[in-house]
């Protein structure tokens, strides 16, 4: 479903941008998306992102081999951010996976995506934490921002074990996703948690195919996690993220 | 996400399942899946539900060319079925799309899926109401309800033009779903609608990609639906219905 309304310009990301300049050289990439994805030309009015929350709108003003130039930049008002500063404990999926949910993640508001090793996780660590990972997953992330409309991209971790993220996670709202099916007790309605996560934010921790290792849970409880279930059914991988994360938007938003 | 549950058994649709019966022939695509996709052997527990609500557990007791036999049935307690019957009045997307769409929305509960067509479709309807596209959909919402462990399988409407579909809708909570930059009031929280929904089922009508016609929010509004938008953010086209039945699942079922 995109955007019907036709005051939505199309929005570059220029993330060297601090706020006094008239004019911005776009990155290569970003180039390449304005010229032959987008097809502007001189003259049409976009808009340009920090990727930290600051939005400008500018007129394309020229085309040449150093990058396309956004001039006449005047600040607007972002897209309002969530109330909830979420952080998103994410458990390595394959490939196709992992790249819907860093995508997803940006799109539906996460602050920020943590990659997490965990003892049933399908991929290795050696072949997923590499600088070629942390670019792909980055650009995933500005797509899925800038498809939500979003200033904000979210930062995205190095990936690290499980028991390193839990250690580091000391404050907010935190929820381990599990299983419908899961023998622990799991909290009822979030809806109780809004106000300290409006206050602290939140974590929540989203396991792999293979679900989380008993150990994983005891150990997320004793560092202040809750266990949360979507419900009674079981979803796809790819759904996990989208519809958790709507949950919790839609639950603390009030 | 799979299940980390062991006592989770391979599911088989038998739709002839009346309740009296001691065996069932699957048919040849359950047959197939038990076989060659699950590699059950006989003497292993299965169960097989109807589709439409009920599910009994048995044996493997033999693998012939005329098909798999689960021998020995009893009657089982199925998963609980949502509390709000959810019809889905869903805009035709393109192939993989409209086939993610149909998919999640058995696993997510859906009771019903109506295909519309709307002025925006990208999809003609020429090319996307044949007996081939019913029985794929039909294919799809099965694997959807077997995915999430429901024991009822969403009925698929034949494709129809989305004023006869409105016309026809007259009880319950009516959502239409809009882009967040719509102009048209749109209902704030739909806890409030809880109640209501929960006595006389709801329906949730989400457009194609390019949105909805002026006119069509206007004929909607006219037939008793109310505008909902999921927030601020536009999701790509896939998440939407992950999203938006998540939502109404959490907020329906207090």
């Amino acid at each position: 479903m995109l955007a019907d309304n036709p005051s939505v310009l199309p929005r570059f990301l220029a993330p060297d941008l601090h706020g006094g300049e008239r004019a911005i050289t776009l990155d290569q990439e970003e180039t390449h998306h304005l010229v032959h994805v987008l097809r502007l030309r001189r003259g049409e009015r976009a808009r340009v992102f920090d990727g930290d929350g600051h939005e400008w709108e500018g007129l394309v003003s020229s085309l040449d081999k150093r990058g396309a130039v956004i001039d006449e930049l005047r600040p607007v008002t972002p897209l309002p951010e969530p109330r909830v500063r979420v952080t998103l404990f994410a458990a390595m999926l394959r490939g196709p996976a992992m790249d819907a949910l860093v995508r997803d993640a940006a799109m539906l508001g996460a602050s920020a995506i943590v990659p997490v090793f965990t003892e049933h996780c399908s991929v290795s660590r050696k072949a997923s934490a590499t600088p070629h990972h942390a670019d792909r997953w980055r650009r995933l992330a500005v797509a899925g921002s800038k498809q939500s409309g979003r200033s904000v991209v979210p930062a995205i971790g190095t990936p690290e074990p499980l028991d390193v993220a839990l250690s580091r996670c000391r404050h907010g709202v935190r929820l381990l996703l599990v299983e419908p099916t899961a023998s622990a007790g799991t909290v009822g309605r979030i809806d109780e948690l809004g106000a300290r996560a409006r206050r602290e934010g939140a974590t929540l921790a989203m396991g792999p195919e293979g679900g989380w290792a008993p150990g994983e849970i005891r150990h997320a409880m004793e560092a202040g996690f809750r266990a949360w279930s979507l419900g009674h059914q079981v979803l796809r991988a790819e759904a996990v993220p989208v519809a958790a994360l709507s949950v919790l938007r839609y639950a603390w938003e009030a």
